[in-house]
């Protein structure tokens, strides 16, 4: 029988009503005749509970602690959904991580997951089970202690499941109903993709739209496992969410996926910088080892043997990026005559893999930025994307003037 | 290094500040110079969150699923102890029971233990960590699923523990500070017992002293543990609680330890049942296969070739028991001419292990009671027990003047 896995997020699973709501949606699936395996997260609010029970006891926790307290939230949900299943006589069983087992390495809070034994449950399946239902977002490491996979890691876990069983789709249930063009908070005009590369996904999510784990994607793009994002508030049907898909699944697109944007970046300016060969590795490894996420680099054109080196970061990492750049000063080594902070920059993308087929995207970005008279401070590209800092007031205006002029409202 | 066994009870891990009120005792007695195994239970209140929901799922559970859910309260705790103790700079990690692993049989929501091996935590303790954290009330099938032992359960895993380890002593904290004469809500002449004997602590708690879990008191006799009640929210101290111990370590003893009352009984006679072999099974199976706990059993003398029998169960039983007695008279088989109940008693029992050489004792309780006035319904004994039924209005005063009689204020 093919194998569809289907994983529901903390809304989806938040008390034994919702519960229930996302058992229907599984016995939809069984009826179909699949053999369906079920991820399920902690129901929304669990594992904050704990987090805080945890922080609260110890400021510098042990990990290893930390994941055998927080992991538990989603053996919960496992079992009640076992049980909520077989209350509609659906045959079905729950996994906690180790039973079945998830082997990962032993990064606790961080864990990667290195392999999936499918034997024991395929078994299952063969003896007329129709769905095992899995804690998603833990595993068991090496040395048998309990791991976790990190924030949405259950989105991992179903990706993975789904590669190892080698299912037919993975579909995500979440609280958003597919992956759009663009937030509809900033345009109405929004609209919701029904396909999506694995690519383009990978750069939104990396850009801010929180539909899917950063991991999860790469994780089923190397595998190719096709994954859907859909909502479990919604009713049933068979185009529903997005489907995130390799490239050559998608027949037509936009040249333009998606426009995304960051609002709470930061542009520092070290002015003066020796160019020398080693001074970038000076400043971003500074940086790197006090836990900056340095994003965008930008390095200006040499003049008498000094250069001017431009980066952006979270806004909240300002004081600590500047605390490090002072200090590998202090220790010599790394020289500069000023740091120049911008706090009031926001980050716009627009993203496609028709960038690669297509020429002028870039251009047609700046003039369309330029006709709003917005000023472009720091430009990044990519071989599928394209991100400019601008002044944070401009943020909305420009995601809406080039969500019009790419045509993002109209389906390819 | 020589071992202790502590445990903590919902009340006394209720939320991290007292996990750290617990974690202190715990360093006393590392300080001391222990290896130290803490059995802790569930946060109070999270038990019944747990079967909340799972009842609220299927009210016909399955019971696999439900030990899954529920011993997720104890694997919390567990964690957050560990953590605390590692805080204090006592190494210190937690065991699930299927890590241990604790050994059960299938009989799921009320596994028996069946082995602990000891080597994994032993290696840990000579590698110095101090103290090892262990989940209650848990265990793992010869399937690889998880059990639970039942309510109450985490007594029984720290006794089990004690004796795999030859513990020094299993110190069990709870909400009340030892195991008393009689309830001081009945007579304020109740007295804390510094010691009492295993066979004295199974009668009172099976006959409703809610101190200790029957089943710990019963592996403790067995393997010899020298178990101690006491309360977390007391200062430590040698002479602490109550210790639960070898007849042979109470050096002197009152020949009463004990009175104990039981206010929800009811008395049933069925009147004029044929004098006959296999009479009182047939009415004893019916009544056990619907599930009512029989306590108290006299059969009158024979006329005729007929009889009387009277038993004791729980007033709430009453309805079950009627119905399944009519059931068996309707099927053939058993023949009474009425089914006579009084619902308006209650159990008085006087317990102690001095009975067993000192004569009189059923005598001079019989006194005191005629004394007061009070008529005596039915009377059992064992060894060192003996229980009568008396009308419930009369149950404070009979246990104030056996108390009294006994000079039960007073120590040997």
């Amino acid at each position: 029988m093919p194998v569809l896995v289907m994983k529901f997020g903390g809304t989806s699973v938040a008390n034994p009503d919702r519960i229930r709501r996302a058992a229907k949606r599984v016995g939809i699936e069984v009826a179909k005749g699949y053999d369906v395996i079920v991820i399920v997260s902690a129901m929304s609010g669990k594992t904050n509970e704990l987090v805080g029970w945890v922080e609260e006891t110890a400021p510098m926790f042990d990990a290893r602690e930390y994941d055998a307290v927080v992991s538990s939230g989603e053996n919960v949900t496992a079992g009640l959904m076992a049980l909520t299943l077989q209350q509609m006589n659906v045959p079905a069983r729950s996994w906690q991580g180790w039973q079945v087992p998830v082997r990962t390495t032993s990064a606790h809070s961080a864990a990667r997951i290195e392999e999936i034994p499918t034997d024991n449950i395929r078994a299952k399946f063969a003896e007329g089970m129709q769905v095992a239902v899995i804690a998603g977002f833990q595993g068991i490491s090496p040395e048998g202690r309990i791991t976790t996979l990190g924030r949405g890691g259950s989105d991992t876990t179903a990706v993975a499941f789904a590669a190892a069983f080698g299912a037919e789709r993975c579909d995500i249930f979440t609280d958003v109903d597919g992956v759009y063009t663009t937030d509809p908070r900033i345009t109405d005009k929004a609209r919701k993709l029904d396909k999506i590369a694995f690519e383009e996904m990978l750069e939104l999510a990396s850009l801010g739209a929180k539909v899917l784990q950063t991991r999860s994607v790469e994780l089923a793009m190397r595998y190719k496992v096709k994954l859907r994002v859909l909502s479990s508030f919604e009713e049933p049907s068979d185009t529903a969410g997005t489907l995130v898909c390799d490239e050559e699944d998608i027949m037509e697109s936009n040249i333009v996926a998606g426009v995304a944007y960051s609002r709470d970046e930061a542009k520092m300016t070290l002015l003066s910088v020796a160019d020398r060969p080693g001074i970038a590795a000076a400043i971003f490894t500074a940086l790197s080892d006090t836990g900056v996420n340095v994003d965008m680099i930008v390095q200006n054109i040499s003049e008498d043997g000094r250069t001017d080196m431009t980066f952006s970061c979270p806004t909240n990492q300002v004081a600590r990026a500047d605390k490090a750049l002072a200090a590998a000063k202090e220790a010599g080594g790394l020289n500069f005559t000023e740091l120049v902070v911008d706090r009031d920059v926001a980050k716009v993308s627009v993203v496609g893999i028709g960038m690669r087929s297509h020429t002028g995207v870039a251009a047609k970005m700046f003039k369309i930025l330029s006709n709003e008279g917005i000023n472009i401070k720091v430009i990044t590209t990519s071989e599928i994307k394209i991100s400019v800092l601008i002044e944070r007031k401009y943020m909305e205006l420009a995601v809406q003037a080039l969500h019009d002029a790419f045509e993002l409202d109209k389906a390819s």
